[in-house]
């Protein structure tokens, strides 16, 4: 059968992943897709990084080379386009003008798609075209078409994954090795695993751009991630590390998405998680989704969240799939977002002041009599029920005192906090963290 | 959109679960499918139970209950069977009979697929129809789909897995509470882990039905049960338990696949892995398949591999499958085996003796001078080299010695097992369990 013919937009780590695995396994690909699955046009800035990853014999074969992404996007031979640009901007106008040409595409752009998806799945719904964005979310590890397809029977209750690399690996290192959280980044920024400006990652962002997709898929709900609470791993302390560690917890940055009945829970943050929990070993760079179904109970999948042909492997998939699945008629394909786009639900993510979690809570306060007794007192006022306590032996006549509360409304161990910290005897600020038993 | 119309095939445990999950999440379902998916005909040999679980209500309905199961296949207004009969003999004539009357068919048989596959598929491609199998391995873990889709791009190097959750259940109690074998198959029969009769859980059948299916949606090779190389767990000593432990392993039933030169490895068998593998952290009744692809690395799939509702989740995955993509072009929907019928390859699972491990061997010695020496010298003669050596303090003038050795091919193994058990010191047979690091 006739080659389902590509154009790559970008071929940096992911596309030069793309282009290897592609030519290496094309074989083996094409036995499964049903034909062979062709990059006929690459367009990159960097015309010799190109060249150099394509390779002469390519070339000579006929693969074009171009610094014009546009002219890549409206070739009438090209069947699908790979956008591996990133961004919001560029990648935005590529994808939609691909769209509009009647083209597939096939993209890793999680941030693109977090703000911008609802405006595209839209307009390829519109075109009958397939936007496919396996790669967007954990990389290598088919989480994507987990929840759109293999878990389709069940009302997911929710999802909770490790989805950043460079947070599980900083973490990991604190954890492991009792590094500060400036050493660890320090250390993942020198072996490639954080990038020279981490915003994006240690903030929390990349993660809540992967969870507001999850979401979507999972729930059925419009993509709202500017309604995401959104936490990062920055103040993260290693005295918190330690304490968790000692309570049975390790500290992950979880995305978490989670039904509720007045509407969803979206958040990134650190979390506590029981240390004998599966997602608890997971370290390092390694990426896993957790996801409770009703029928099926918890499913995990585990795997290489990032990296040149890990992603690539996702993104591969998605062209087999697009190959596999385009002829078919578009009101039969498999919905973008999981759910037949009429049957969207039009459901809000919740304020963080109504989810819900249990807490940890670490405030210092001075060592004198009745101290515990007030803050007990300060938290039943607010119906905030304490599961554990540790007093540490008082240093300079400071005690460190660590808790952890039963599951309760964000606002009420919010207002609880205030009226601690108002105490006289607390120094400080108290610091709060997440805690979720995963169950 | 009309109701794709369903025709279920056996209502018991699983069937039931299809029924309540069905009807709970219908609302849900429908917002994926793209139409509502409605069992109008079940067919059981217990009409009682099966009136139990459809309820007066559906039946007044119109769902129509019947012991003739073959009126079900051939009513011309059903789209899908669900086939949840199990065994070889009807659920083969069933099967064989609804692909050729022009229906889609869902089932959980993986002893079906694993002995008759090849002649169930071929009818299928032959008639057009798609035959869904998401249930039989690994009950509601998207594992099939994973390997037939999600990891297309990959040459897989290998597939390991705990896909049998009765003996998952009875290894977990025998290596945490340091139960014996019967102790804790009578304890998982007491339970409902495990049937009256465990023949095929605790032989590894059941395992290796699975093993043979995952091996063909992994390489492209024919469907080959019948040279899979199958051991169960019925030969477990706890002390082999114990040692495994002390020598930082645990011990589990698992289904391998792996690829190699010459053929691919189709074993099921008791199976020493490193205790901080992720897969050794995979206890009682849990499943969990890990992939090796060369693009992507390992990736991890967990979660609950049998159960009423965890199977159903699986079994209805299929169904919406099926809705949303029967009606493309079959030329252009997803292969059964994840392969082109015509692409598949016709290599032969090799011999157990060709196949490569690391083992464990154990053996009684009687306590005296040169023992070691000899037993090295007998490896070393057949070029199996040691990795680790434990001897026993003596009792009785006997001394236990267990040792592990490097990765060597079994026949190699073999021959040294014979020279070792020839020696006179030696005190009766030698125990041998196979050693993976998955890697």
């Amino acid at each position: 059968m006739k080659a389902i013919r590509v154009g790559l937009l970008g071929i940096g780590t992911v596309g030069g992943g793309v282009w290897s695995v592609l030519t290496r396994n094309a074989g083996e690909i094409a036995r499964r897709a049903g034909r062979p699955i062709a990059i006929v046009a690459v367009a990159d800035r960097n015309l010799e990084r190109a060249r150099a990853v394509v390779g002469e014999q390519a070339l000579a074969d006929g693969v074009r080379l171009t610094e014009d992404a546009f002219s890549v996007v409206n070739d009438p031979t090209i069947d699908i386009v790979v956008e591996l640009i990133g961004g919001y901007t560029v990648a935005k106008e590529l994808v939609l003008a691909a769209i509009a040409a009647g083209k597939h595409v096939v993209t890793a752009n999680k941030a693109l798609l977090a703000v911008h998806g609802a405006e595209i799945f839209a307009a390829a719904q519109e075109k009958g075209v397939m936007v496919a964005f396996e790669a967007a979310v954990a990389g290598g590890i088919p989480i994507i078409k987990a929840l759109r397809e293999g878990l389709a029977a069940n009302r997911i209750e929710w999802v909770a994954g490790i989805i950043n690399g460079t947070t599980n690996y900083i973490l990991t290192q604190m954890d492991q090795r009792g590094l500060s959280f400036d050493g660890a980044l320090q250390e993942a920024q020198a072996l490639g695993y954080a990038e020279a400006d981490p915003t994006f990652d240690i903030e929390g962002i990349d993660a809540a751009h992967k969870a507001t997709l999850l979401a979507s898929l999972a729930f059925g709900v419009p993509i709202q991630f500017d309604k995401a609470y959104v936490e990062g791993i920055t103040r993260i302390d290693a005295r918190d590390v330690a304490h968790a560690e000692a309570l049975g917890y390790r500290i992950k940055l979880l995305g978490i998405a989670k039904r509720r009945e007045q509407g969803f829970e979206l958040r990134v943050h650190p979390t506590l998680i029981p240390k004998d929990h599966l997602l608890a070993s997971v370290s390092g760079a390694m990426n896993a989704v957790l996801v409770k179904g009703d029928a099926v109970g918890q499913t995990l999948y585990y795997g290489a969240g990032a990296g040149s042909e890990p992603t690539a492997s996702a993104v591969i998939a998605d062209l087999v799939d697009v190959t596999r699945l385009h002829t078919a008629d578009p009101e039969n394909r498999v919905p973008h977002l999981a759910f037949q786009p009429d049957q969207v639900q039009d459901v809000a993510a919740l304020p963080i002041a109504q989810c819900r979690s249990c807490y940890y809570l670490r405030l210092n306060v001075a060592d004198r009599p009745g101290v515990l007794a007030e803050i007990a007192h300060v938290l039943a006022k607010e119906s905030v029920s304490i599961a554990a306590l540790v007093q540490k032996e008082p240093i300079a006549e400071q005690a460190e005192l660590v808790l952890l509360t039963h599951e309760t409304e964000e606002q009420a161990v919010d207002a609880a906090i205030a009226g601690i910290t108002a105490l006289p005897f607390v120094v400080g600020s108290v610091t709060k963290l997440r805690v979720e038993h995963l169950t």
